[in-house]
């Protein structure tokens, strides 16, 4: 059942149990029922009716679970969970009818989480890092990006990413760094929002480059952080280090930040309330995932909602994530990812499932080895307490995990 | 730290962290740093500063925890966790493009609901209804409302109330029963609301009280269900019988039922997303409580939020629950409750944290054993592993509860 940490035999079939597979197809979820999935050593090969298992598998271990549902391991791929301080206090504050004039007077908004991360040790932001990773692992979770944002100079933003990759692996989890530097303009360069470009691609860029710390390049484009050119800027010497992109855009209003990282080669563009037909254009195109953030969309209390009908017209996949930050979205729950997925943004508990499994794996470079149960892919997926997919987004609070398989083991739990 | 049931000799002292003892005064959450709190049997006798213990109570057994944050057993007031069935597929098909015609058609609505409950031994119910008080006891639940009023017949009505009782006494929780025969009309009295009205009063009312099953007689005033007039009559019959009073009041439109159950002495109106002054001051006037119902606001797509403000004007204390169904508020965490409140309806983190503790308990009439962490009432409170109560509020998803008392003596995990 998965509550121990069992050694199975290198080759082995699991079976008992329903699949959402969440291969694309006919078949909603791509759902297998009653099925059979054959693992040897980390991967997945062969999976389908457990009536239909082919004879080579027979003498193979067996495990059979008493119904129950499989579905692929989780991806967040949208996360800021490395981080010092707590903006609890602000939000209370703000609750109480402090203005955000009296709330930046007491240092609150991200300053104070930029302050906190640059004072916090690399051991400090593990443990307080480690609370929210065990949220979301104790709903599956088997792979995350994390960014960085809050050190803003080379030091800390190395710092940050530094730590990102020491959880992941502590913790045996997919891990995927983005730089983001240009996340926030920092006191030292306040005004002078050029001049923080220049650092960042002059010397910050290189740095987190030589040092191996982050897979993508990240950026926020907005009229309150960085100006389209000046992301521009950063994506092109990102790109030419070798680095992957993507890109937070659109949200509080439309720079047209989509369309350049679309067209700039971007994995994903992220949030997007306000992205325009001529952006999803580009993203279809060029196949650029959106990242979806209902969290955030929530917690602000905001009212426009992204195009989700268009974006499903033109074909552009939709991820979820859980955005979780210390400002606008404490959010570390996956399966409530789904459900405001769902409630929120109107999008199917099918899209939903496949936001945080098959589309995230794609918005991170990972559809190779994540994101589906079929042949060739890693082993890692969860076990949940449920009848149909259905009833993974539909609940708000509780958890039907029942176990979890990594890379063709079972996890302690 | 309370992982095991230790037994305490029967007079010990609790100390080592914080406690919101959410005793109203000056004091923010009535919050005492490095609390002491003198448990005789399941009774508090004594709280304050570790530091004022009094020498009385200096021979007793200590227990020091290492911080963290105590607060009274969580209640919550407003729930139909006892049902059959499951509504998460009529969703999906709304989500995936259905109209409420299909949906009916295939035998969607409260109506699939009622059938299911009345399929359903008392064994099923109980099966189904522990997973949802699983999840709310794991986030600290030591008392809870339960409605029935998916039976709408007297066999099936007295079967949930049976099953809501003794769910209660099996989980050692402090469980209160509402008999809600008004909340549809069933299939058998369809177009003769009033001849089912009747029925109620008659027939059903006097069975539920001849069997002792009930503590309130709830109702569902609304223009799709039941009159002002009608839920009238039914009110004041239950009154005679000895029931108290609380009703679902003006959740989709005014039907001016808050102000006419304040008069009658309900103790709570739930809802009140359309309620108006005339009503407020109602309910003001008669100290009638206002559970405010966050979750089926979000996950129906409500608009029109209670008017907060104008009752924290007149002074209407306000609970919070989850409203936990299978058709509007599939939710079984007051963690998330306290959030919602906060985010959607702009409460402050201290009344949510007493909209589940001392208000709600005032719902329930059980403001003389719980609620507040106070000489007098009952030792029954959750430690938490969070620093402010705020931190209670402010995240959604993870659970940082670390133990709980219950009646004086730690509860296993």
């Amino acid at each position: 059942m998965g509550s121990q940490a069992t050694k199975h035999p290198a080759q082995w079939v699991l079976q008992g149990a329903n699949a959402a597979s969440m291969v694309p197809g006919s078949v909603p979820y791509g759902l297998i029922e009653g099925a059979a999935i054959a693992i040897d050593g980390d991967s997945i090969v062969w999976t389908g009716s457990a009536d239909n298992l082919p004879d080579d598998y027979h003498a193979w271990h067996r495990e059979t679970l008493p119904g129950g549902l499989l579905t692929p391991t989780l991806i967040d791929c949208h996360t800021h969970i490395v981080y010092g301080g707590n903006r609890a206090h602000e939000w209370e504050m703000r609750l109480n009818g402090a203005s955000y004039e009296e709330i930046s007077r007491a240092g609150g908004g991200i300053r104070s989480t930029v302050a906190a991360t640059r004072a916090a040790s690399e051991d400090d932001l593990i443990t307080s890092a480690q609370t929210r990773l065990d949220d979301l692992i104790a709903e599956g979770l088997g792979a995350i990006e994390i960014k960085s944002g809050y050190g803003l100079d080379i030091e800390n933003e190395c710092k940050m990413l530094r730590v990102a990759r020491d959880i992941c692996q502590q913790n045996g989890i997919v891990g995927k760094t983005s730089f983001l530097g240009a996340h926030a303009i920092p006191a030292e360069f306040a005004g002078q929002a050029d001049r923080y470009v220049s650092h960042i691609i002059e010397d910050m860029l290189p740095a987190v480059v030589e040092q191996n710390l982050a897979d993508f390049c990240d950026g926020f484009c907005e009229n309150i952080a960085f100006s389209k050119e000046q992301i521009r800027k950063i994506f092109e010497k990102a790109k030419s280090l070798g680095l992957g992109l993507r890109l937070h855009a659109e949200q509080l209003s439309n720079s047209h930040g989509a369309q350049m990282a679309a067209e700039l080669g971007a994995l994903s563009c992220d949030h997007l309330e306000y992205i325009d037909q001529a952006g999803i254009r580009a993203m279809a195109k060029a196949g650029c995932k959106a990242v979806l953030l209902p969290g955030a969309y929530y917690f602000l209390g905001e009212s426009k909602k992204p195009p989700i009908i268009q974006l499903r017209e033109y074909g552009v996949e939709m991820a979820l994530a859980t955005d979780c930050n210390p400002g606008s979205s404490p959010l570390t729950s996956l399966l409530l990812v789904m459900n405001m997925g769902c409630t929120l943004f109107a999008l199917t508990p099918e899209e939903a499932l496949a936001g945080i499994t098959r589309v995230a794996a794609g918005a991170l470079g990972l559809s190779d080895s994540h994101g589906t149960l079929e042949v060739g892919k890693i082993a890692s997926m969860v076990y949940w307490n449920v009848d149909q997919p259905v009833q993974l987004a539909y609940p708000m609070g509780g958890n039907r995990l029942q176990g979890q398989v990594r890379n063709g083991q079972w996890v302690a739990k």
